[in-house]
């Protein structure tokens, strides 16, 4: 029976590439697929796939963390029934993962953060999740956790399931801080000649513009860890592409673009902490879904979450490619309003 | 001739509502489409849209602004120059305007902010875009006015057309406090028999709650201007169904849930300084897009502006639906969890 | 030999109090001295002073957690080989707490933390110290750790032995997310005839406009962890009445303050959880210093932490007081602006 | 009448200097007192002022904005009668500036901005305040301009005579971003051979520094426009030597360094936005402050506010002097912590 409701948004999909890439997760070349209503996206990312290939090592993605986190709110008498509550816990740490285990046998509890405001007492989740981006993992740990807790744990009511100290989907500082998703950092060492002959321009002009830009301009702006120029836009098409929760770009746009001139050739890159990504879960069934991630090689037999680091770094990779692209065109006048009137009309939709 | 690298990524998409909707842009009953991978979004959404028709003038949404921005980077001879030209920029508005005006019949400027530190010079162009959302709009007219500003304004450089004051997709306070998008507060006074039937709890409960996790929970975060669930979820879904540029759920989801009881019932608010919707330019030609605005009644014979707008009142009334379903399910322990067990495997994809 | 360029800046100093104080750090009443230029504080703080006597408990202070922090800064090869150096690290933690307790007697390593952004490394050591607020205990065991790690872990060059994400003196969340100072919650119930008869309004009043003003205000003003009034006036006040390092009121003000009405009567409660005080150090060998310690019972023979521990729950019900103070007067219609000419007049300077 | 709960904490102070200024407000050289108990503090800002006298042009001090700001808190009936009111509080703008007038003749009605929640109604007065810090003048003007709005305008009810939009010394982005007292930009151009023999270190050591430590090390910290090293120390011994309201060191420290290599010399400069000063008022009165005052050239017969630009000036040239200082330490190891100890023993208390 078809449910006569449901229907599709079929957003516009180009694979790009191949990105050169090396690293502790991958080594090789790969295409990606990049699903969005804003056709320059392609052609960006291309440029900047171009340039990888270029280089001795091509993009070095190093995969720094992995987690994913749920914070509950209880409601204590008062902080100082808070405070013995978060030291029950820290005597209890092997119990708790232990419930989070059996919530899922690929949920792992990692770590255990809290904070504590008047009487209320939020607590921070933190598991590894295997290949899944672990939204409902980590939910239904906290659910066990929270009954657990409440049934052993005096002095302490519920608040919520999630107490937004998590952060889902919000522009907050504590996942760069403690770490929710993957956490990737992509370096790139461009030769000035591969500078100036593909992206017209030069290792100085870069290295300046991302300082005044993305570094300065960001921080006028009253910007939360935000130091890049459009970091949203790679991870929105790459995460629709991939069935990931695209609405995770909130965080994910949380990165710091880095470029210095090191000898004259140009050090680009980008550090990602809050890649929320996963190759089994949620969208991942749909069949354009299934199709691109074994065109990305990341539904391979492997280990638990060998896949999703594959997949991690491929997005973050992917990043670069955009990032770099748009870092060169800003730095000449007048080319990127005629890259979008070229490629809006040349857009064969 | 057909482009054989490009293909769609279908997201499954969904009608829901109708929502019902008073204020001062439009008023009736309206389904509203949100196309996603999160399939539990939907009834939830549609959970919000029943209550909205329970209450006596359904959610009352105001338009209280609408702008779209982009500023530009000089560099200056020093922070003097600096100065003399944001003053030289003062004394010349009208000519600024009429730029602006000749770069797009629909582009107004509508103000004009800067920053300066040490020798940069970061100016900040706010038009008003009609239909459009005005990404395209408002970087034609910055690049006309750099070049217009450059020759005639003495000791500045080119910087870049895009110096992230601006700020687009991502996470900073510039965009709230000066504005950037449509500006739009919806408000529900709903009965306290239709919270105890229908959400199964009470106003206090959510009123509480929001002080707590929303308020409270998202500050200990390190959250800027984010006092909310889950806004990015709904918006994500009404831009993709709507031919958005999703990536601007980022500054989107900056929104702020403010509830309260009133004489037992419960108001609750949401406020949406930074929705940025439109209803021509790029994504708006593909077919399921003009279908879906059509059925939206957003691409009526109106005034300029007056379809954005339209859409934009939608946008935000499908986030408060949405907003309020998850609130009222976060208050009773195990709800969350178990609503995603049941609509991710009935869910018919 | 006199220095003849030293003079002193007497800043205006007077005690008030009794406050009333319970909790896990001390019982009892004391007075308080304020330093300030802004004579309203006196009486404002005296008034909540005045309050606590009247209510069952008086102010109950938790002290939560305590901890001082340096980050310093190493350029690595690349990210590889900042990650590799950071696993270094968790593997010779003894190591580095060996260094720590070497450098002074007082201090102990508690926690390391890491952000790897590009090839940088920022490495942010917490150690307890003592009664010394520990400044210059952590920049000294710091700039050991530092060369200690230079001569063992390769790949790393110096960068700085502060790297900012300490964060000293700077408005950041970092510090209220992983701890900096002494955290410190306090309480106060008070019956609601007290607040209608002392403080002229409602429990109902003064809750509402916390929300309001502290959470929202705050919030839409693109705050950062600053949920209150002036905690500042009242840390700056303290602070230079007891020698401590002011300027460490930017963090110290980055605090929440979290009210509600229970049972009719007013639960009002603030959270500092960044109080950067000591009992010795720089500043505790003047005089008044001294004697201002020795009045305030916190340089008594005791263990190590104990003296610095009493003083900054008396800070931080001193804070309380003030804060309590403001938001009622603040509830009644001109009442700020007539104590504002009343006290300033009446002060005897 | 002698009040003997009084009297005073004295802060040691001292004269350092003199700074080289030019620029918009004011040049030549002045020693500027600053009262600390972190007596390194003399030497560092002294090292800094010995470098401005070696340069061409000295500090080149920009003044590029003043204003003081109260944010008041309406409660609407709902968001459109908040719009209403905005809308009113805009064609009567006349009528605004006239009851600021009446209530000081030096307070002038600058701009007015707001923000809405729901149906909470935050407004922004700025004021010019001549040669005051303004916040009893702006206060005085808020409540007469609540009390002419609540006559006025239909709809609205008190809320608070502050509302935090404003905000007073708390960590927020309005005041950088709409302006709260005075914005200075200072920039000093060092030759290269001065970097060298009197810093002992280089340009691009120091400019990179800068970028990684002031920059990204804040951004990593979760910053809010805070790039710089230690802003507040400075701030504060100037506050206090100068009868300032030292907690708006809160909003001071917020400020950026920028710093860059030009032909081979050293381009530094520090922009402070939010420096809250004044030569009348509160404070001002103690005889060493007048004293003090009167040696800066700061109580001279002039326009009014000629005054105060003058010690705003003087103010940022100082936070520049012991941040190159600072930062010039940082680049080599092991010179912060013996430059602490050196002067901290041999420091004459």
């Amino acid at each position: 029976m078809t449910d006569r409701t449901m229907s599709a948004a079929p957003v516009p999909m180009k694979w790009v590439g191949p990105i050169s890439i090396s690293g502790n997760v991958m080594t090789g070349l790969q295409e990606v697929p990049l699903a969005t209503y804003e056709s320059p996206l392609w052609p960006s990312v291309g440029r900047g796939a171009k340039i990888s290939t270029l280089t001795e090592r091509g993009i070095v993605a190093t995969l720094v963390d992995e987690r994913m986190s749920r914070s509950v709110l209880f409601e204590a008498e008062d902080a100082g029934a808070a405070l013995a509550a978060v030291r029950a816990l820290a005597e209890h740490h092997d119990e708790l993962a232990r419930v989070v285990s059996e919530a899922s046998r690929y949920a792992k509890l990692l770590d255990v953060h809290h904070q504590i405001v008047g009487n209320l007492l939020f607590v921070r989740f933190e598991i590894s999740s295997g290949d899944a981006s672990g939204h409902n993992m980590v939910t239904l740990a906290s659910d066990r956790l929270m009954d657990h807790i409440l049934r052993t744990v005096p002095g302490l009511a519920y608040g919520s399931v999630s107490g937004n100290y998590c952060s889902d989907k919000k522009a907050t500082a504590v996942n760069g801080i403690l770490g929710r998703g993957k956490n990737v950092v992509c370096e790139l060492l461009i030769p000035e000649q591969v500078v100036r002959r593909r992206l017209h321009t030069s290792p100085q002009a870069i290295a300046d513009l991302n300082v005044r830009k993305n570094l300065i301009g960001t921080m006028v702006a009253g910007g939360l860890r935000s130091g890049n120029a459009h970091y949203a836009n790679m991870l929105l098409g790459f995460y629709l592409a991939t069935g990931q929760d695209a609405a995770n770009i909130v965080e994910g746009s949380q990165g710091i673009t880095h470029a210095e001139v090191r000898g004259g050739d140009l050090y680009f890159s980008c550090t990602l902490p809050n890649l929320i990504v996963g190759t089994v879960g949620n969208g991942k069934d749909l069949a354009f879904v299934a199709e691109n991630l074994q065109r990305l090689g990341c539904i391979e037999p492997r280990e638990p979450g060998e896949n999703a680091r594959r997949l991690a770094v491929l997005c973050a990779a992917t990043v670069l490619c955009g990032e770099l692209s748009l870092m060169a065109a800003l730095t000449n006048p007048g080319e990127l309003m005629s890259a979008h009137l070229t490629f809006e009309r040349k857009d064969p939709r």
